[in-house]
């Protein structure tokens, strides 16, 4: 089979031992036996192990076209509106089992990957050879099920360096030299979310604003995450103990963030992409309608997400059990937005359009609202669980303090009506952990940043939307009228 | 034709010569020539004339199965998905007529009455000529294309007095006496919009909490406006003038509310559809499914009423031309706004469901979830227009300003870039009214309170919407996972 | 006595006969007593009484170093904080008799005009007749208690002219001619607020970018209301009844806006203050410390309406009587402006400091702050009643319904408890007027922009806090220890 | 001297070896070691340092009345507006050396012990000897300095069992036996920040609503932290590192909330200070001011806070030196809270009162609306640091990456013009801990609900506001002018 299962996957990213920095010092052993690691990679093994189980391989993988083995339905190349819907059920399962919290389950680079793709024929007149690449490369990560990471963000100080530096100097990431065998690539990314435990990464910095014909700044390429030259550099890890019980969410679903160092990589010719080119990667990210595709991953997560959200306000309203005003308005807030996600999302498939090469792309309006919409609720969602479980978490006991406790007995006094200690401390562990830890505080700045800031995303969305010249017809008719 | 045009429909109004007060007078002559209806006349006129119109009668009408005359296809009895869509194509062709400034609309009423009359078995164990009364009395509204208003609330001070005071000296409103030939009824009533321009009023107060059997302050039933004993009070008008260049909204939109006072009212036997029996009033207005038939309406008036808010924002921002990030911001808020009513609209629709008597329900979490929406996105719309329009709708010329200004040269000074005086205070002028006139203000408590207070419009989300257990369960599980 | 009170005041205005456009036509005979104005000149009238009476007189004014005279005490060159506290207890009783609802009480262009003055020997070196023509109009119009209105913003369309056409077809402000006997000036200036109820008009321009030694764009002079060539047109007046009780703001309160054009207008010599000059024109602007010095007039005024909007809000509360969570929320947050609001005005007096001139300005960084959340806790404050009115408001009858009603009874249905229809219709039409009508929408518009567009009070503020160093600094200290 | 100093404070902290549980398990060898303590118990020996040091003993102390010697003026009773601007110079000094974060330095504890010993006449009535035993347990510590801690508040489930269970089964805090030796004393109290690092602590729970003559559940008392019986539980700790530059914060101002559990206490009869008097202990409440006292201490705070966000926003800002709009703008919410912050204070000092008892209270309802802003705006400065931060603070590298780095050269990558990487990320650590770490949720859940729910402390205000009955008697009078 094309689909590879948990224990593939675990011990292919154990093998690559890719060069991770961790606390300043290289990761070494098995990335699934490290503190900061093992949580997350036992949650995804159990994404890949759920695509092969019976219950499920039905509805989340295809035969593929090449092999007709079955594929993940992520990588699928939409054709119609039942392929979109059909990829939809899938993630939705994929997100039903992480909670909608990685925000790099695999769905999402594949998806990313079909996206550009499907807009290969844009290379193809200016570099034939690098549009086979990515076609090749696509159908290589499809039917060997690659586990793909990506970065294309540049630190904050490095980017204009591209335009204020001679090229010697630039800090900017850049070829230094392409040739028969390849190219050689310097340079940081930013953000690299789960690097470290992905087979390979995709590198594809949006193009520099320079217009030389020929820009050694342009470029897109994918290699194995273990090639000479690459570093991760590691962020602190906030997993803190393996308990579910004190850390119901970082000890399942902390990913790891990375800044990618690639210092003299040599990047193997039928790995090149783009090269040189910048009104051709211009248009790529254009056409491959990338924001359009992948939001249809994000979404089905933000409602996994929203969904688990609205249970925790819930549940904690129930234990205190006043229903307050104040509480039913919180409460009804999530509602509100889980419901008007679901509905974006049915209304994105149902206005999907198919683009000229016949690739089935969800409705771009609808996704661009979406993506301004949840990183302005995500942050109030979060607000709410602080509002509701109160001071209440401030202080929190830990699994040890109640196992540990006869002589002081938590017990007898933490239980609140008919729910146990027991239960009342894990609720509230969680609400912690989902509003105000390091965890919680980490998926907020995620989230909120996902597709850039805040001012980029409206502006993509200002700039995209098609209906606007529609209303603003409307209104020079009707003032004529 | 069953279905009326505009002609028909105002010379049934002239001529009914309802009890109308307008400042501590009454109302004589034609009310169509009244300057306080004549704009609003004329709209509405223009409704049921396109009804009729070659271009629009095929989606606006349906055959009536009783008489196989085209009847307004807001009074149909929906049965399938595709019922529900050809209303709502009917209905966005009127709300598109009228920019969604209409409340009452005729269409809202026609789906009222359809929903009762959807449930109406709920009355027949009890009462089966009553049943028979609503069924009858909705066909004839609907083979007469009869124009309905209605009135449910009762003043502040009232309700209670039913429980506090004597039968005698109670002013809830009540029927007084109930026999062979019908009832007596005396109350008041607040907030019939459009009463005074429509033909019949139903009048259905929510049952009392009184617990006796019989209850004579429940009742619900449907008369002439020009019944004796009915007199409607009219609120100030916010009709200053003709001239749809000084104001565009008010000189065509501006409904007329009213009081509606019944002084020892002879409701005829065949009009009755409720009396006595809270406990069938109540389960009435649950099986009817009052909120997610008529939201259907709604929904469609405020993405229409949305569309144009977008429009004069966008030219508002067109005008000073300087798109700041402010600027944008304030327009994609209320893109977001459009784009998510549409997905409302479409889930409410791909998620109806048939009820028990073969109805097709629009999905109710969704219509709640929208009634929650709109009042909270309604004024911040509003805002936004003050916001972009800023100071300078503060002064505004006038039409007969431009006409006289020989000495003093508005045209030259007012003109901006390439826009004509004439076009930027026609712009302003219309920011004006939509954000900052009386008939914006009533225009935002309308919205604001058109499904009741926030807070009832939110407990009847939380406690309405079915989705809350799903999600509290999903918690537990996963805690315990 | 210099001053003056309301009867030579409506004299003066009266016999003034300036070139006033109303609805297009010129206005005719006496101003005090046309529908639009005769409410706000009664009430200005009573403000200009109260300087006068016994009760007030010593609070109200001071005696002139010029004529040892009682002047009002709004046109004092305050030189220590006692003064600026004598000023504010004189303020703040005017601003509690119109409750903060006029935004041009004279007092406002008193200390405006003050505020020049101190700063008039920025004028001196380039132009010393200039400076003494300043000088001498502060006195004349302190001795006499001129009523003064002012005019400095230019239409959206006309400013830039100035740049980019030629001197002559340019419809920015100009002076054509320059010479012994005084200038000719042309232009328009938006929103000089009660222009047609004051005595002269102080027209200054915000100086143009143009860098020229000579810059006919630049200038500033005051002139009689009357001056041949000066033309008001007004806006559309909000005045809809004398009632005071049905309108009882607006039949009080409502300040017309006007468009003042002046065509070739002749400004004797006496009457300029600056020419040419726009780096002088820059620096009276920042040296006059205008805002920090209005600022304490404006300051006061919006605590009396704050505490308008206060007693309104817990009225519309008591009314109902149910005290709901939420209702409490509200009405504290109106506390928490008011308290804020006062807190700001202790602070701006106590930590006044003298400027180089020697005359006592109110803490600027404090008056900056308060520029900026007035308007944004104002509309806020709107909505609140607008919250608390609730439907109630939609349908109000008006005195006349009340007067006639034998017929239809409204005292008996719309009493509420124990408060008489009568009252609970004052307050719900005080609840009206102040939250929805147009004098509401006006007044919002107004406030929202009394210092200029939301982003300009935002950089003045951000440019002109001077502790933002400080603070920089301290983070940087503490990052380095 | 009676002052203590920081060795003096560390020796009888680590002496005093109270039972302490930290992850289940006692807390053995000496807390100022203590990885979770030793950061906070520096920085506090810190504050005990300051006040003998030259420079800031006359600042910081007064001479007690009863030995002559220096005291801590947050001991003070003060007589006079003089005496609370020396006290508010001396909490200042406190606050801007740990920069607001503590919120349990000592001299909050001192000013609660301080209101409550000034209404202590209210207890005398009914039992002078409590009363005595207050002031003499006030003079103790003030004499002797010592650090106080205290516990008030009971877990959800256990204060209603003091109504609806037998005494006997009653898990709510109770005396089981009041003697001639004292009482015994069992119960669970929530929430005392700081009690690992007191000396004493006083436990003063609200008393209930049972109204028994002789009330079990009533009583108030103040004990050495280390007598037995008393167990305190910690929360996990949010230290997570020794590095002041990978944790700027949580490494010096990590204080510790712990769960105080009395199993069988034995008070000393010296030590009781109110017992079964449920109306003196409302009145004692109600009349020692508490929450206008302690707000000074908490304002005083709150401002150092302030600033400390306004200079790190600002700094966020400048490195990457854009200064959008946006970014003014939230700047300047910063500004605005700081300024206003600053005259409430202000205002609170200019406007206090001397109670019955001579002593001078700051003014109430500016502190209750102090109480009611500062958690409003907790948060969103927290968001606005969050916003400026961006996405530049998901991955930021640790001072051992910057160290160790020859092979990927962070430095390089990782300025940002002129701002060395080291300085960089310095500043976003910063960020990081003040806007989304643990440290950071548990500072926004502490601000927060410092003085209850947002409800408690907003009824606070409405019920307590004294301006509202004027305000609203103000519009009485206006709507029958």
């Amino acid at each position: 089979m094309a689909i590879k299962d948990g224990e593939q996957y675990l011990r292919s990213i154990n093998q690559l031992k890719p060069s991770v920095i961790f606390k300043g010092e290289p990761l070494t052993g098995d990335i699934s036996e490290h503190f900061a690691f093992r949580g997350l990679l036992s949650t995804q093994a159990s994404l890949y192990d759920m695509q092969g189980q019976e219950e499920y391989i039905d509805s989340m993988t295809y035969l593929s076209p090449h092999s007709s083995e079955p594929v993940g339905l992520s990588f699928i190349l939409p054709k119609t509106k039942k392929d979109l819907k059909r990829r939809r059920a899938m993630m939705s399962l994929w997100a039903s089992r992480h909670y909608g919290f990685l925000g790099r389950s695999p769905d999402y680079m594949n998806i990313a990957l079909m996206a550009y793709v499907s807009a290969a024929d844009v290379i193809s007149p200016s570099n034939p050879e690098h549009a086979e690449n990515l076609k090749n490369y696509y159908m290589y990560c499809r039917e060997h099920d690659i586990t793909l990471s990506h970065a294309f963000i540049q630190p904050a100080g490095t980017r204009l360096s591209a335009l204020t530096d001679s090229f010697e100097d630039s800090i900017a990431a850049k070829v230094h030299e392409y040739n028969q065998d390849g190219m050689i690539v310097s340079g940081a990314f930013f953000l690299a979310t789960q690097a470290a435990t992905s087979e390979e990464i995709l590198i594809y910095p949006p193009p520099t604003l320079q217009l030389d014909e020929h820009n050694p700044f342009t470029f897109a390429f994918a290699i194995p995450i273990n090639t000479p030259g690459v570093t991760l550099v590691c962020r602190e890890s906030y997993v803190h103990g393996d308990s579910t019980y004190d850390y119901p969410l970082s000890s399942r679903f902390e990913e790891m963030d990375t800044l990618v160092i690639c210092d003299q990589v040599q990047v193997p010719r039928d790995r090149i992409f783009l090269y040189g080119n910048a009104s051709v990667a211009h248009e790529l990210a254009q056409e491959s309608q990338f924001h359009a595709q992948v939001s249809h991953q994000t979404l089905c997560r933000y409602i996994a997400k929203t969904e688990f959200f609205l249970g925790t306000a819930e549940n904690l309203a129930k234990l205190v059990d006043l229903h307050s005003d104040t509480m039913n308005e919180q409460i009804s807030e999530i509602i509100v937005a889980l419901e008007i996600l679901k509905s974006l999302l049915v209304q994105a498939e149902e206005k999907a359009k198919k683009n000229k090469w016949g690739v089935m792309v969800p409705d771009k309006g609808t996704m661009l609202v979406t993506n301004t919409y949840f990183p302005k609720i995500y942050p109030r969602m979060v607000e709410i669980i602080q509002q509701l479980a109160s001071s209440r978490i401030v202080m929190i006991p830990s699994e040890k303090d109640l196992q540990n406790d006869a002589s002081y007995d938590l017990n007898k006094y933490l239980k609140i009506s008919d729910t146990e200690a027991f239960d009342v401390i894990a609720l509230n562990r969680l609400a912690w952990e989902l509003s105000s830890s390091s965890f919680a505080g980490r998926q907020v700045q995620y989230e909120r940043f996902f597709f850039g800031s805040r001012q980029n995303v409206i502006n993509r969305l200002y700039q995209g939307y098609s209906g606007l010249r529609d209303s603003s017809e409307l209104i020079s008719r009707f003032l004529e009228s």
